[in-house]
């Protein structure tokens, strides 16, 4: 990865009381070439974590333009400070909530001066968010009414496999009523272009999963693949081509093994299932349609495990890499836009 | 495995103009350890497989006792005999629908003496069966008519994951309404007794995933999990342990892992999916809650192959080895249930 010139991806610590300071605090431990980065959070609880773990790390202010080095970890706190010793593991509070939305903000806003060049985010839950007293479900939400979107999805990323989500937390036995032509439609055309401009796929192939079982087999085992997938995928007219309704038993395993890019998937425990089966340490979520570059951890707090020193810092890893690697990518894609422009 | 007394498996060919009969005469070409088994099925057909392919096999008539040995592949055929000549690959016909069937009849009629232990079957299709002017859906509904069996499940089994469907081929918006706690407890009650007789496995922990996204996450992504399938597993009386509703996203990489025997599913594709994912080749159909052994290969006809020498015989294989480990652990489960009755 041609990290040159890479302005840092700012990292948000997610809810304090979770696994999020851990996982920080061990990823700016590891010893692995690390995309510049900045991790948007409180200092002494991050301090805190590191004399618990016995991490030898130094947590230090940053400024633009600073020397990043191993054993360094590099933050911005826009405050307001917590107090770890007013802070239980696994019990999130208003505090909590509220910081944990301040540190996501200012590197929005970071973002938008050029400082940053993507986000990272680390593990929230929606008690913290409601404590605090905001309604968002979670980041995406928040990032997509702080921006004005309306259109955006979440992609799962890995290395063997990579699945994008027509609807996500929505109960099994709404998915059929939510499905349309449009919603199918629109999702591949984000699909294309994030294969396209963020992962460097210059003719993507994406894969459609049916509804039902065998791909409703003629209509044996219901009429969505018909009616819905079919024509949505035959009106594709972005990048790559686009095949299907394939049966949902076999397509990611064909994806696995290489035979397309990504594959569409029509509910969450559809794509979910192939997908933390194959990575289940190092997924990634990219939210796909956002005016900004960002992925998050695809775990969640794990209060369960809170201050045990039992937390993985493999899907952090692999969502600032992930991050890097998309604004790098763009920035090719921007170039050679551009040198062909000027011809 | 101890195979001293163990009566042969009849492997049926399934449907003739598929892939059946090639990778019947693989799996005997194959130099493997074997249980005893004999072919349900058509020797002119094998022949004509064996000498396209250049397979160097003695197909041999079966009498009960006899030698078996490497390079040989007894047969059974109740016939209608078929004419090579007539048939087409991958156009199935009356005379090829009624031949099949035949074969599975006669292998349920030699079980039912005591000349054959299991019966493991080839792939047959709707298409086949409707030409023969019958109106079974599969094996399983036509084995279950003809013993009488109205309590069934499927099991898909593999070295790394055992999964058990609450219901099957059916549309995905159907599933909600199609589950019950009675449905759910049956299927509960048979994995375990399954897990025990067929496996082995003293004291099964057998795992039931929830039916929506993070198993409804407290009911805010559904009510199934509160209403029908924890009320189900709480009743649980059968052996071992049974624990959930477990987030399907989750529960089968854990299973794999080794934190479960078996995961009990929802619908087909929450089952499948994974289970295909990892054991695409190798996987194995067995059907709980018939009075006989009966295991399948996890794959269709392959009408697109058939004739080409592609098919692979790798899951043909483990459904024969499958069959006779069941018939081994039944028969070691009643002699200790027999001492244990003597004492």
């Amino acid at each position: 990865m041609d990290i040159r010139g890479l302005r840092p991806v700012g990292i948000s610590m997610g809810c304090p009381v979770g696994i999020g300071p851990e996982i920080v605090c061990r990823y700016f431990s590891l010893d692995i070439e690390r995309p510049p980065a900045v991790v948007l959070g409180d200092e002494a609880v991050m301090a805190g974590v590191c004399a618990r773990l016995g991490l030898d790390l130094k947590i230090v202010p940053w400024r633009p333009g600073q020397q990043e080095g191993p054993k360094i970890l590099p933050f911005l706190n826009p405050g307001p400070r917590l107090d770890p010793d007013g802070l239980r593991w696994g019990r999130p509070t208003p505090e909590t909530g509220r910081a944990m939305v301040a540190w996501i903000r200012e590197g929005l806003r970071l973002i938008g001066q050029g400082r940053l060049s993507a986000l990272a985010t680390g593990p929230i839950t929606k008690t913290g968010l409601r404590m605090a007293g905001f309604s968002w479900p979670g980041h995406t939400e928040m990032l997509a009414e702080w921006t004005g979107s309306r259109r955006f999805r979440m992609m799962m990323s890995g290395e063997r496999l990579k699945v994008v989500l027509v609807t996500i937390h929505e109960p099994l036995s709404r998915v059929p009523s939510l499905l349309s032509r449009e919603r199918i439609r629109d999702c591949l055309a984000m699909t294309g272009h994030s294969l396209v401009q963020d992962f460097g796929i210059a003719r993507p192939r994406i894969a459609v999963a049916g509804l039902n079982p065998h791909a409703g087999e003629g209509g044996m085992f219901g009429a969505e693949e018909e009616e819905l997938i079919l024509p949505a995928l035959t009106t594709y007219r972005g990048p790559g081509t686009v095949s299907g309704p394939w049966p949902p038993d076999t397509v990611f395993h064909r994806a696995a093994r290489g035979g397309f890019d990504a594959v569409v998937a029509m509910y969450h425990d559809q794509g979910l299932i192939p997908f933390k089966l194959l990575h289940f340490r190092d997924g990634v979520n990219v939210t796909l349609g956002l005016p900004l570059v960002r992925t998050s951890v695809d775990h969640g707090t794990g209060y369960d495990i809170a201050g045990q020193g039992l937390a993985d810092p493999a899907s952090l890893a692999a969502a600032v890499e992930t991050a890097a690697r998309i604004v790098i990518n763009r920035r090719r894609n921007r170039n050679a836009q551009g040198a062909a422009d000027r011809l």
